[in-house]
């Protein structure tokens, strides 16, 4: 039986939107502050956040990348060399315009994405073939002047990020950009147990100033789409805007070719819209800041020594966990470790431990299950792999359940407000993704496969691919 | 002998400003970038930085503080909440005025540190007795619109962390401002091998809007005091002037009590102008990115296979390490190695191994050490503890030589230009503090005891206080 509901949230089916915030601020992840689209990440919101960075860094640096630091701002001029990423970018920045008390001779742009900074960079560290590849990558804060704000989905400020590398030749490029755009596929799909649909993404939807966009999408529960991490193959676009040139083995000047790369706090958005409930946050337990609460009901000396035996284990293993021994009723703590979305909660009470037993109880499935107390370590390292396991496999059965082949424009007609991504074959047209998107407010996700042997759903000629359309956001 | 020198780095004795500037570019630290007052952090750079920023996070973490993520905005009413603190700050600040297109209707200032948001959402959260204390911190980018840059010391960005921590009692609140300030002492003397002189800044220097600043004064190598981190306490002021309360166990409503606390990548700053040379920098073993660069000279299996088995044995023991194998010159490789400061440098050649020696280079010293080649991982980690001490001793003994006793304002008057630091008597007045100030170009770096049986060395009047004068960065 699931414990009684005492925290405030909406129910996730009656309305999602509102289930998402309740969700949000009942898991104290955020508040809202005086800073209109601001919002402040709190410790453990942000505790999920070093987890994610923690891991990613690693698996950058593994491959070969560094971090650097660069600036804020970002000078009108420079931002205005690229036409394409201006024009991308242009009705959203925010614009220093006064600094130490005097008006700034130039307006300075607080980075929306540092592209423009990186090139400006590498034109005068990059002289000679011996200087590539260059593998950086930045953690920072960038700023969206977004009309609109959902926290974690879309803020005016971001922390993300930002991979930026420049390589000797397009092949080389290439394969970075791939390589972070599996990367990203990994740690989604292993750490946050979100499966993911891959592919290139449109013209029409990609990244401005790229060559070409990579897209991780993920269907939230509700069957709406989530881009959530993006890998760009830039060619040689920036570096021939800004002047970038190398020597090459045979002291011929080229233009070295660049990739991007991010993904964001927007994850912690697509973690709680992937596995969250009316009880609050479900975390898987690879990225959940403390995986274990241990809950005593009652005390006595008994009781004491096993919770002290049960956190020297814990600690040992390197299991995070919580000892909730406030002065609050059972009842209350189970909420609150719910809530949290804690991936297990032990309950240990005097006449349990008389009894020699333990009660474990999964967040995923609120299923309870009793152990000898001898062996409740074991157990709880079994099963913090098996939530872990059984969560992705949920979310992917749930994500493929809604997807759905359409094959004539009549079927999307009676099925486009179902919940989920609709699989067209399509003739590659930006017409044809327009008329999609406009009758019936689908935007396209990604590029599936080449398909060649069929109709496109729109115009009837030819098709090109088969690629998903979802609502998104 | 030292090596040829073939970087371009001007003597540290003949220019002090210049040489410093050439380490920092010399040894890829930084670039400039197009940013007018912005540095670009390069990979060696931030690499440095991140080592200190994990350190301390961890002792941070182990005092039971945790991370958080406030806005990076500051709307103008609410900055303009706490007087004194705004008169500090306002004539350095940097203003967003134009967001997504349109002129914004209220300006938005770019924090240039975040009591004022913190304080903002304390408001909110704090409730009863039991909501505290709060110990949160936060990594973030700083802004003040600086005239003057230079890399590290003064810029207009600052990547920093500042704590702001909330308390029930004037004690607690005390505590946490001594106990973090300890913590920045510790971690400067046993990481960076910087000696610090700890005490209060007077009335007149401390933070604006603080009651009490506490700081860390440390002394460059050319005498000028470098304030490398400061802890203040703010007793109820911003609680009050923002109406955050909380009700108390007799059920009262109080004010609670503020600290906040900061260290920024200015330590990096005080880390060249403490321990580098003419040869570049000169790292501590504990915060160098790397430890130790092996430098091949010519090339056989056996050489081959000596380098394999010194490449498993560091990464064994966890030193960090780099082959330095490029196609260059053995010269061209001691002279990187010296520039980029890897506290030991091994060198072995074919006739060495035949001989069965290897030699060592200390960056610090620059002695050489030959040593049987199967002892070679026990002398490095030796020798790595054993550079991590002389370099704190050696700048301890050269800064404690450059403090002077000053009686009276004579003998001030004919050695204030000497490089370092001056003990003086003082009244405690600021007129008296100021009167130094304009005559010597001295600022009170901050108070060492309670001296109340001399006299003020301006005033002549019964001093107060023992408090060291110095120039600044």
């Amino acid at each position: 039986m699931a414990e009684k509901k005492v925290k405030n949230i909406t129910s996730r089916d009656q309305d999602f939107g509102a289930w998402y915030t309740d969700v949000v601020k009942e898991a104290d992840l955020i508040d809202y502050s005086s800073v209109k689209g601001s919002m402040i990440i709190r410790p453990y919101g942000y505790a999920i956040w070093e987890n994610m960075v923690n891991v990613l860094d690693n698996m950058f640096k593994e491959t070969g990348h560094v971090n650097v630091q660069m600036p804020l701002f970002i000078p009108e001029s420079l931002f205005n060399i690229e036409k394409d990423h201006v024009e991308g970018f242009a009705p959203e920045v925010a614009v220093v315009t006064e600094g130490g008390n005097e008006k700034l001779e130039e307006k300075m742009i607080i980075r929306p994405t540092s592209e423009v900074l990186f090139c400006d960079h590498y034109k005068k560290i990059i002289n000679s073939y011996r200087d590539l590849p260059l593998l950086y990558n930045q953690w920072c804060t960038i700023v969206r002047w977004e009309k609109e704000t959902r926290p974690f989905l879309r803020s005016r400020e971001i922390l993300w990020q930002e991979g930026h590398t420049m390589h000797a030749t397009e092949e080389e490029a290439r394969e970075e950009t791939l390589r972070m755009f599996k990367i990203y596929e990994t740690f989604q799909k292993e750490y946050l147990a979100i499966p993911v649909i891959t592919g290139k993404k449109t013209e029409k939807e990609k990244f401005a100033g790229a060559e070409e966009t990579y897209t991780i999408e993920a269907m939230m529960y509700n069957g709406i789409a989530l881009q959530n991490g993006t890998s760009h193959y830039f060619g040689q676009k920036f570096s021939k805007a800004f002047g970038i040139e190398f020597l090459d083995k045979e002291n011929k000047l080229v233009n070295p070719y660049q990739t991007s790369w991010g993904v964001s706090t927007r994850m912690i958005g697509g973690l709680i819209m992937t596995h969250s409930d009316d009880f609050g946050l479900v975390l898987p337990p690879k990225i959940a800041p403390t995986k274990v609460a241990v809950i005593p009901i009652g005390n006595d000396e008994r009781l004491d020594l096993f919770i002290e035996t049960i956190k020297e284990d814990l600690k040992d293993l390197n299991i995070t966990y919580t000892i909730m021994d406030l002065d609050k009723s059972p009842g209350y703590k189970f909420a609150e470790a719910e809530v949290k979305g804690y991936p297990i909660r032990v309950e240990v009470g005097n006449r349990d431990l008389q009894a020699g037993v333990v009660t474990l109880v999964r967040r995923d499935t609120l299923e309870k299950i009793t152990v000898n107390m001898n062996e409740v370590i074991p157990h709880i390292q079994e099963l913090l792999d098996l939530i872990q396991d059984d969560m992705y496999n949920r979310a992917l059965q749930r994500r493929d359940a809604m997807i759905y082949q359409v094959d004539t424009i009549e079927e999307l007609r009676s099925s486009y407000d179902d919940p989920g991504f609709f699989l067209v074959n399509w003739c590659g047209s930006e017409k044809c993704e327009n008329s999609i998107r406009e009758e019936f407010g689908l935007k396209s996700r990604c590029i599936k496969d080449d398909v060649t042997d069929k109709k496109c759903i729109v115009c009837n000629s030819d098709s090109k691919h088969s690629i998903y359309f979802g609502k998104q956001y």
